[in-house]
């Protein structure tokens, strides 16, 4: 029983770097389909998002089956509870994977990023897909450095999005009101991402360590 | 031993009760912090999440010890974890009341709202408060009734937040890019807090019904 157990917890964790796959990918297209104008590329992120949800659901009943039948305790009730709430912010991840998509969408056929702002938006996109991959890294290797890696790659996120503040604020920004309010609610979106990750890297290191760091947003 | 769970669990629905008021408290000040530009109101509001934080905390730890002591299934195991996601929901609704009150403080000592906007933000303010309340008492009384009303007013809000685009995007927005940027993310931390309310109630009527209705945000 004790294995069959152990078992179904694994799948459990396969399942969660199945979803961080999935996120990954639409955090992915849904930059390219921002940066390149890509209606067809945005609708694709929108209705890939439908996998993601059905995966955390049929995990999340995973969950409850085990809790339920065989009543685990400290660790492993710890982790399934932890799995369960992982599944949820990845869900959450791809949601945000799609409010890009459709800022996208919205702009075509122009693109909703400035030629000035493109660099930056870039990076933010790569810093959150970078994130997103390595949480399925620490997850497969309960891996706490890695965990630690994740809060520096964040910071630098919230470094451009500071930055990003004072680009648009700028006496010489031209680019009309629209466009900056694009890109404020695209750098939130990925700086989501990118807390949702983070979050994610703390409750593994937590089930490893026992060490929680103080939750904090940004 | 039946007993003393139920006494639990009701002290858990207590300490949900109690978190909901605290947001609300957050809400409705972090508003007024906003409207009236006053600082120390905004340092009220983020210091007193502290207390949120806390009580979702020892309200997550009692329900791990009942989930490990009693080994409950079915609806009182659905319950518990319902309980744990909920209070995640009001510890993020907490963080979102702290944003308003961060915009708030900055702007200190203009206020971030132009005249012809505070209307509109008031009034989503109002709805996002209203429906924090409201979750307090379907979790009370298991309400699915007033969990439908809550949809209801979280549609009032999302075409608030429709309507306010326009009026940033109009050509006779002359409050410049800073004010457009401010509102744009004030209104997106005004409707996040009224899709986790529309979130915790659907919880609430899935576990009197059973029925769970499609994750959709916004």
């Amino acid at each position: 029983m004790r294995e069959a157990f152990h078992e179904q917890l694994s799948g459990v964790r396969k399942d969660l770097i199945e979803l961080s796959e999935l996120v990954q990918t639409a955090v992915a297209r849904a930059t390219v389909a921002l940066l390149e104008g890509d209606a067809r590329v945005a609708e694709e992120v929108i209705s890939a998002d439908a996998r993601v949800d059905e995966l955390r659901e049929s995990l999340e009943n995973d969950c409850y089956q085990l809790i339920s039948l065989q009543a685990p305790v400290a660790t492993d009730l710890r982790t399934l509870i932890a799995a369960l709430k992982m599944a949820g912010e990845y869900e959450r991840m791809g949601d945000l994977a799609v409010h890009v998509a459709k800022v996208a969408r919205m702009r075509v056929p122009e693109t909703a990023v400035p030629e000035a702002l493109q660099p930056s938006i870039e990076r933010m996109a790569s810093l959150a897909e970078v994130m997103v991959g390595k949480t399925a890294q620490i997850i497969e290797d309960s891996d706490a450095e890695g965990a630690r890696e994740l809060e520096n790659i964040d910071e630098e996120m919230d470094k451009l999005r500071r930055k990003q503040f004072r680009q648009l604020f700028k006496d010489e920004w031209d680019h009309g009101v629209e466009a900056a309010v694009d890109i404020a609610l695209l750098g939130r979106y990925y700086e989501r991402i990118a807390d949702h990750a983070v979050s994610i890297a703390r409750r593994v290191v937590f089930l490893a360590t026992g060490e929680m760091r103080p939750h904090d947003e940004d």
